[in-house]
């Protein structure tokens, strides 16, 4: 089957299963996370206590770990929840948001990676090379430029971690160490409102949590994310930025199969 | 009076006396419990400290507690405002948000049912049930299905508080343990964006914030909303979820009694 | 110069600088003062917890305290990251939402002016009577009335702390004890969406960030908030208010120097 057939599998399957997706971020884009998740299909919950998210991960159906905003009462909910998920066998996704900013990141993405076995990282070209041992400028939470070659660092991270790292940027990298997938849907307005990396993260844990190809998940979730950027552009004049966020939502809860077998730009790397 | 006429003039109140409505509630919808409060015509104010809620509640109409996202801190908080709007007949509104999912759920609401003299209880069927002490098999935050016959549990338990109990979903339910009101307005896609029970509870606290008569303020926050509910998905053409969203917030910031007396499709349970 | 053409100037200053907005700020409007500085043209950055605020804030620009919902965790970041702001050189703009409604909110207002230097405060007129020492009736987080006369408690308040004192109301106010302008923007409507004082202390923040003239950047932000509060009141048919809430985003992210020439209501105090 084509790998642009299997893409619009996930969302078939995430409608069918409707997925929940226990999500410990920050506070910023929570609302915006658990907005789309629903929108895409999957029933968010976003406990984050640690008296609490040993079993409301149990009855997930995948963990988002998201650091965007971080606390010590919520870095021990985010490690608590983790070893419950992977001893459950439920699936981990982590954005390690603004990772190099600052030690308290770091050091908190670092033990992520130690102590939790991950499915998918999503994050971009910064971010993925603080993780994969590179010195980066991050610059706050912004996206800044690295003098490593991104996907070579993807690919290395992947395969030391055995997960699919998800790189967003002008054009998307999705590997697993092995395969490697580019996606060139998107665009820059997306940049422009807070937010909508934690929301693509969102994406991808509501396929992680439907499908065991994790790779494919992430892939569908860049997709779908690319697609209502481009979407959200057009139907907002291309500069209306609250209309811009609106329509983001409308587009993913309308997303059909159809609109990733006739929109999808992605190839695999040869 | 018609029960309907009734109704209208509890938005009429809101509008006239603006009401402080201090809620002490989860990250996820705290915007939207703010943003609809305001449109609704009162005044919201969402201090969740120890070091504060007690004065805060004692300069408040009506003190809302929701424990979607819940810690130690904002426990804590609830406890000590709920124990001062007692002590100064400040009427209080609990939203048990996932309740029965988790143990520190079960037991927080437990614990403000038992400290707290309550005023209106919202929740949807599954977590009414929970509070009634039936089993019921809660899907984190989800509306899930319970055995038992949903109106039964709520007028125990309304009986049991002597609070108001509205049930909000197909068909919403709302009584006094004495009187039942049954309400058809809404639409399904209240379901889809996050937060709208929420919303709704802080309507349900604005209007206990003008009256006395808590089942008719209930049944004026939970017509509104259904209403807006109805508008909106009409408004954004029956599956734009940003619009949608966003025409909720339009609807309540323009409802007016003559919406209520041509739309409020209730009646009263014989 | 004239002051109308300096006030486009921080705006132009603003798109070309991107200054990095670092704000500790409250959870009801978060991310809302996140994306009106994304739609100004600076980067916004909120961590909150006393573990790396010291970091963060040393590669900020601005940083940005608001009150609006305090905890013993967020205090303790407010002042590390304050103090560190003032070593560093990086000014401090204060929101004090709510001060006099609560006895923590006079307090760490105090304490943030006594320990911190500030470059500007931007309150509701009874905020500031309350800071400058008078009594106010605060009603919560409202805009109440006062009985001293506002300009003269802001020009005191300025002269005292060495920082300029923005108050928005009916007519805005911003001093620093000598210049005093008046500007007659804004609608309405600013008052009936949650955070719109916030998002305008973000805006000052931005303008903060890349001009040492700090009645500028003040002026430029109420100025911008004030011009977008009219045109969404238009573009919303005056009164949709979900619908003004995104057309408020929708003009801050395309607002042009022509924008503030031909739309500022600005005069110097004589």
């Amino acid at each position: 089957m084509e790998f642009i057939d299997q893409l619009s599998g996930v969302l078939s399957q995430v409608r069918a299963k409707r997925p929940l997706v226990h999500q410990i971020t920050n506070y910023v884009s929570v609302n915006d996370c658990a907005n789309i998740v629903l929108a895409y299909g999957g029933a968010p919950v976003m406990a984050d206590d640690a008296e609490e998210v040993v079993e409301m991960v149990s009855i997930a159906s995948v963990l988002v770990l998201n650091i965007g905003t971080l606390n010590s009462r919520t870095i021990q909910a985010m490690l608590l929840a983790g070893q419950e998920a992977n001893a459950r066998g439920i699936p981990v996704v982590l954005d390690p948001v603004g990772v190099g900013a600052t030690r308290l990141r770091t050091d908190t993405a670092q033990r992520i990676m130690t102590e939790i076995k991950l499915a998918v990282i999503r994050g971009n070209a910064s971010e993925i090379a603080v993780l994969a041992g590179e010195i980066a400028a991050t610059r706050g939470v912004d996206a800044g430029s690295t003098a490593g070659n991104t996907m070579l660092l993807g690919q290395e991270l992947a395969t030391r971690l055995g997960a699919v790292v998800a790189i967003t940027g002008a054009q998307d990298i999705i590997t697993d160490g092995c395969r490697t997938i580019l996606c060139d849907n998107g665009h820059p307005l997306l940049t422009r409102v807070t937010g909508t990396g934690c929301m693509v993260s969102a994406l991808v844990g509501a396929g992680v949590g439907v499908t065991e190809d994790y790779l494919l998940a992430a892939a569908a979730g860049l997709v779908s994310m690319g697609l209502a950027g481009e979407y959200a552009a057009e139907a907002s004049s291309y500069g209306n930025l609250g209309a811009f966020r609106s329509h983001i939502i409308d587009f993913i809860g309308n997303i059909a199969p159809s609109h990733i077998l006739a929109g999808a730009r992605i190839h695999v790397h040869a």
